[in-house]
């Protein structure tokens, strides 16, 4: 029997967590985990609940649990069973640090998911991908051939069902067209503690500025450059002694981790979006 | 009307979230809060749940409560009210930093709490008591007078009816029979982050081995010396550069700090203990 | 005999270090600490020199640096011995969790300095000032008489021959003759990690972005707002569940550490300033 | 001309610096980097030193050194030339994230050495080896095999003129001819904060006892087990919604980043040891 994921986003109201346990009681299911939150100033409750136990297909189960609670309480609402194993695009430029830790921890059972192929505006990394045994398609973006740049990136993340799209430091704007058809589903890593030092050349800004720690934000792309919502973020001790080469390499550590962390999390059906802001369950 | 916080703990069963907010819901309570957790090896349930809106008195829904879920459901819980601010006494001996802590984080209204009393087995810090108005009570403990000590602390403590005893760099191993007496309800601060470092002079240890980092850990005190369940640990780095001093001054911050945020916890009823662990709910 | 501390500021040339630890050794003195650094940009030479030993006054040992190394090397310099101890003026507001922690530390004896008075625009903290027997001078500043609020804050700074101002949460802009007077004496704690959420109010705007850490500033302060040479930051994590008055609660002990770290190391003469950007020697 | 780094240990005397650098001087060296620190219990004099500009030969230098500084004051002492690239040696057994970690920040040009092997006592993680070119030698390690397993480990670490052995998690216990072969020249990586949990299975212990941190360690090995100088640690926080299966997952970073600083440090010359305990200069 499968496990069931929900994660559910509705208007606060008395009663909710009552009446869905008691649907999946009803149902012979056994509830393994339930966190939930409510927003204060939103009056929004989210919950995630995990269950074991139920004899019902995914189809069943969720066309019961869309009439008898989705539709009354108004739920945005999304279940996942561990039936299927996610896909993830990479898309990368020409660094390659970010890129060797998620192919290392991918090779190494860390990352619960497929990865079909790498898309790069540059030819550098091919060799990555090969020594991985993942496709890599060289798609160059310039300002002329944007267009049919993004329909070929289309094509492929279509072609192959990607769930997730993860930004391993690739170094160009995302287009809306992608961003609309994949709200919430592209993940980036920006080598600065956001809302400080957005935009270009972030570790260079914050050796400019004397800073004594330096960061890194892994969040969902909105069109809005580096101001979606937030699923991590970490930072490191820097000092006078330490040079942009220096920044540049300890933040490379944080760059890897918590775009890692921010995948994972994903993957396990642990974020929720709501008003630009992320609730990340543990 | 009041608000009502459960803290449970029984076998793991199918459906005791179900019946519990099932119960709740039907008294017209709102869960504002509910966090659980499963021990997966010992197989025991956890939860911990904030009810708004029951216009039962505390006694009333106790006694329902006891009926329809804790025998059942082979419970151990508790259920407090906020309706009366608890009583936390502490002990100290000369050293003063956490004691300052405490009183000036007590002041500035960062812990919900009354301090009815400082308990010392040395007269150094009653100036101290005296700066924010506390009384101090100096029993000092020698081989000799130690029941008699013993039975002078249990006299105060029943007398002011205390709920919580805080150990703040208390240098005496307090007597068996007080813990007896309040289970889970003494907090030391240790100054290593054990178990490493155990007994005496822990930041002599740490500089002896070499290590690159110092910790501090609160927990609650057990018969065996520094053993008890662990509350809160934290850690901060060192390097050859810094003395047994240094280790001493840096290692204070990380005691004040990890001390607090323990009394905050177990105040707020975040904490259970069981089989020598705690569950720390946020 | 005095310990003798130099901080030496000159354009990088070959052989400062020989020279100067030559002229030290020929007056019999036995360094105890050097360290030094050289800004790469900037081609500047910065270094911190302890000195036991020397059987000279401070007035001549100043005079024959000057002629032998200062003025050859282009020096910017200073010399403190070890016989007096720095005085330190407090500035507050309302808030009293740092003017709590900094009279702690500084009853606890962890802070080599004499604090001869505190300043406020509001009379609420004078019963800590009381608690701890320093005096406490109420300045109401408004806008007609902000000329006189400085003018009278300048006479207090200035009778007590003050080497230090720190803002312990001192919610109003300094005036620039306060700045000009004091450069690189006057050390403001800020609530954020800056650059991120300068001015008012930053909790709330890093929580209305929906960050995952949140932070402290100590910074030098200068007629730029919260621009100044940043001494001292640290961050720590929060998360969705946290509230404003949470990421205010954790801000306060992140105040703290982070103000007191800079106060410590002002006082021991391990900062240098450059380029609005501070050396920090260990 | 090359840049010549030192490492000096010495009892600590009036005039070591003073001489150290007049010498340089005296050839026209400009000193770049000078950091110096003073064991005071033990009375140790250790600094580090990088010198620019010198038209000397190596051998030259280090003979003239040696006459004039290391006899006279009794130094320990160490000089390299940024002219040859160090050569590490590899170990592990199963397990494959510190391997793929190390080479994969090699590959991305973040280690300055060369990797001339691999040794494992099992075949497992040939193909790693092989995905990033780099000879894979199966050393099996029996009771009864034993010393021909170690000789033939050391006929490879001599044949290749290795300078530095990592035990990138390799299970086996070291043999005391190795270590003494390559005293402070073999780095192993621990998955505790030493010196609590040494030995064997530090995750599942940790996690029996409750702790609210873990850690990593990595140290120089000595024929103590996991009693080395230890060189780096850093800790994460745990709770108690963690398994023994997250403890290992959030292990597995820290092992990565503990470790691979430590050999960045030893490769860039920046560490030394002395009494069981090392200096690492930044």
């Amino acid at each position: 029997m499968s496990r069931f994921t929900f994660l559910i986003l509705c208007p606060d109201q008395v009663g909710i967590i009552a009446k869905t346990t008691a649907f999946l009681h009803q149902r012979k299911g056994n509830i393994v985990y339930l966190d939930q939150y409510v927003d204060p100033e939103a009056q929004m409750f989210f919950m995630r609940l995990e269950c074991d136990g139920i004899g019902l297909s995914s189809d069943q189960l969720r066309s019961e649990f869309n009439e008898a609670l989705a539709i009354p309480f108004q739920m945005q609402w999304r279940m996942d069973s561990d039936e299927n194993l996610p896909k993830m695009a990479l898309f990368v430029s020409k660094y390659d640090h970010c890129l060797y830790d998620i192919l290392g921890r991918h090779a190494a059972g860390e990352l619960q998911v497929e990865i079909p192929f790498i898309i790069s505006n540059h030819p550098d990394l091919a060799p990555v991908a090969e020594q991985f045994g993942i496709p890599y398609h060289h798609i160059p973006v310039t300002k002329d051939t944007k267009p049919e740049a993004e329909a070929a990136q289309l094509a492929l993340l279509e072609a192959h069902k990607i769930d997730l799209i993860v930004l391993a430091r690739y170094m160009q704007i995302v287009s809306p067209k992608l961003i609309d058809r994949y709200p919430n589903r592209i993940i980036n890593i920006h080598h600065s503690f956001l809302p400080a030092f957005p935009g270009a050349k972030p570790y260079h800004s914050a050796y400019a500025r004397g800073v004594k720690i330096i960061g890194a934000t892994s969040h969902y792309v909105t069109e809005d450059l580096d101001a979606g919502p937030i699923i991590e973020q970490d930072t490191t001790q820097v000092s006078h002694i330490h040079s942009v080469t220096d920044f540049i390499r300890k933040g490379r550590d944080l760059e890897k981790i918590v775009l890692s962390r921010a995948i994972r999390q994903h993957l396990e059906g642990k974020t929720m979006v709501y008003d630009n802001k992320t609730v990340i369950f543990h």
